[in-house]
């Protein structure tokens, strides 16, 4: 009988009452948002004709530690969470490793993915201030799905605006957002004026995070008692998803663990912000010292090879500017690119902590990524969405070192979701004509030649 | 604070170690299987051409109450158990029902169902026995998923029979089930003498279960060290299944719960044995007198219509016979039904049961099970099968019985799993263009008419 069970479950009594804020232990913290017009540091105020009014607030709060969850907030969660922390036995004796393997697994929920965590809460904002609708953008879809059961939820109308690649790729991810009673558009669409002007310059765009922004933000702008929201890349967004690590870190410590490395992918840094907080938070107090690790597509490698810089989050740059290792915004990832993680972007709190030094990042292909997420598969009988098999790859890496030195280090990484929408890029995977794709200098040099020019800090 | 938790996860310590075995308790158990050339009572080695010998053996078994559940197979059941029960807090706020509604929810796990419970179990036999293959069938495809994992797990080749028209309807199965290394081919196919008679006859066919049964079988049968299993029906299949009744009771104990109710959703019947199997036991040995409740589609409605007969389980005409509730062999659901739970006949277990007087049985046509899993959808944020939401709709009637009433009953049902794969048909809700089949007493008079003669039981 092995000692410490497969899978840990909190009880609900022992889950987490407030989020943490890891800005609250930065000793220095991120640069602030600009205003896009006058390019000066963005007030809460300013902010509101975007956004929700609570969730302004959290954007702009460097200093409270931890931010009590609203009741109503915790009686959400408690449907679909805690989320399991898994220890990955099967994968460890496949691989040989002496490492301890543990994953938190995000996807047990019908969004399939962790993205329901702030869901919830930016739902739950949006219907205490009163909007009538909300929209926002989804690449893969698992933050559409996710907001659409939250709005259903709290009977708020929702448009959402689909990469468009995403869009054809995954043809279900329509039915399910329209069960749950939103309205989805591919985007570029000709709703918006962002959208008919990234049309007519491309009409063959397979679309963008940063394009769908775009045009989610300004139909927000143009109508009545309509708010914004985003599923990634703001602080609001790694606050709540700190639940995911605060859980981690009580469901290890109820066995006696601590994890040496913390992995997590990274696209917008939602996923990756919230399994590191309260491990971060250690590192940046002194009272532990673990590695963590970032792991992003080689077709989208916004920290390894992108630039620490001001920019936009869109590319209609209508939003604010926010510093960040970022690939211009205009850069979109070559279309053989499957599921998520395709964002120009990263978020400023996870860009300040690697600028700074506090984490390490490396970027893997996408066949590399698809052949971990098969073989983990095949041993956790999980199967895992293509954004979180990069967690994967980076845990098997880290795994084989330890077999390598015989090292018998304990490795937490996050298990962002389930792959069920992916089955076309399994299916590419498995016949062998998924291609890789990793950007030419000379293609990353024409996103950083558009940044905007900031007076004293990038002309 | 509410006093019951919302979710309850059983710990590894109080997973059930054993199965439990319905027929040790039943007064009169089952008619015996019968050899399909004599018509004779079957002996368990004749069964050996077909099954693995231990799962022969447990067909077989009826006295053995409890069977050790071999602990390789523990361990893989904590790989995805506990399933969790779920308090329907929402949906009884929703209905406005004093009623309390909990749920075992079983879609957990990457074959989205409660098939993997006896996909391991069976793939673990086979292993045991050394055989060098297997082969099966799949309907809706959440079985065919679940053998797969199994058997990548145990490194068993796997060859899937899909019913043809689900094999269309479901693209991203066969991705899914080659992942986990599975073939998998649409049946009727040309792979068979089973299946080329029957293309011959109607080269239209959408497929049926009893067909693919009918392939899969003869391939075993026809190929060196391959054997057949089955994921539904047999006596097997429900004791495996029992753990999911094993852990509702135990969860349900721990809150003081006991239900006054218990549904389940009927296809073959092997969620709904697995589910009802402790709380049938309390009620076969006088400790307790729950309602239980089968719902089955409209459009196949084996016990609310059926015959009470021995039949052949397979089109092919080619698998010993059992006694059950029947449409007739050759009886083909219509194109327009959705999902699973289309078999034409039932587990002779809860046949006899039925027949006997232990439970109830409901039908219920398609439109209305689609609003059911809508409603369920939005109200406890999880997208439940087609097969689901049978037992939804009957929980959500038993509910509103209790509104009427004043009652506070306690009501479980099976969640047997997500419909992440039955977006089709949620499009078809959605859009207003799904259909309902009743079929006419012409219709079945059909399948009636073609049972087999069996001397002094039905000549």
């Amino acid at each position: 009988m092995k000692k410490i069970p497969h899978r840990i479950y909190l009880t609900e009594d022992q889950m987490p009452k407030q989020w943490y804020n890891l800005r609250a232990d930065m000793k220095e913290i991120p640069d602030p948002m600009l205003n896009p017009q006058t390019f000066k540091p963005a007030t809460a105020e300013e902010l509101y004709p975007v956004f929700c009014e609570e969730l302004a607030k959290q954007e702009m709060d460097d200093s409270t530690r931890y931010v009590d969850i609203p009741e109503e907030i915790q009686e959400f969660y408690k449907m679909f969470r805690p989320s399991p922390l898994i220890r990955a036995y099967n994968l460890e004796e496949a691989l040989g490793t002496p490492a301890k393997i543990y994953y938190k697994f995000e996807g047990n929920n019908t969004s399939g993915s962790h993205k329901l965590n702030s869901a919830v809460a930016q739902a739950y904002y949006a219907k205490e201030q009163g909007l009538k609708s909300l929209t926002t953008e989804t690449g893969a879809g698992q933050w559409g799905t996710a907001l659409a059961e939250a709005c259903s939820y709290y009977n708020i109308p929702l448009t959402v605006y689909m990469v468009k690649c995403s869009y054809e790729q995954k043809p279900f991810r329509k039915a399910i957002i329209e069960t749950f009673d939103g309205n989805i558009i591919p985007s570029p669409s000709t709703t918006t004026n962002a959208g008919r002007a990234i049309l007519e310059k491309d009409p063959d765009t397979t679309g963008s995070l940063g394009c769908a922004i775009s045009e989610a933000v300004e139909k927000a702008v143009t109508t009545e008692g309509c708010k914004y929201v985003l599923g990634s890349v703001l602080n609001q967004v790694l606050l709540h998803q700190s639940i995911i690590g605060l859980e981690s870190k009580i469901a290890m410590e109820s066995i006696d663990e601590y994890p040496d490395i913390v992995i997590g992918c990274a696209g917008g840094g939602s996923n990756l912000g919230g399994v590191i907080a309260p491990f971060m938070q250690d590192k940046l107090t002194g009272k532990a010292n673990p590695m963590i690790i970032a792991v992003e597509p080689a077709s989208c490698p916004s920290l390894t090879r992108g630039r620490y810089a001001y920019d936009f989050c869109d590319v209609g740059k209508i939003t604010p500017l926010a510093r960040m290792y970022t690939l211009g915004s205009s850069f979109v990832p070559s279309a053989n690119h499957a599921g998520g993680l395709r964002y120009h972007g990263m978020s400023p709190i996870v860009s300040k902590l690697y600028h700074d030094g506090y984490m390490e990042a490396i970027s893997v292909e996408q066949t590399k990524v698809f052949e971990a997420a098969t073989l983990f598969a095949k041993h956790e009988t999980i199967l895992p969405a293509p954004e979180s098999a990069h967690a994967i790859y980076g845990a098997i890496e880290e795994a084989l070192k330890c077999k390598e030195s015989g090292e018998e280090k304990t490795i937490l990484f996050g298990l962002t979701g389930t792959g069920y929408f992916d089955m076309m890029a399994y299916e590419s995977y498995l016949k062998g004509t998924m291609t890789d794709y990793i950007p030419t200098d000379e293609d990353l040099e024409k996103g950083f030649s558009e940044l905007p020019k900031v007076l004293g800090i990038q002309e």
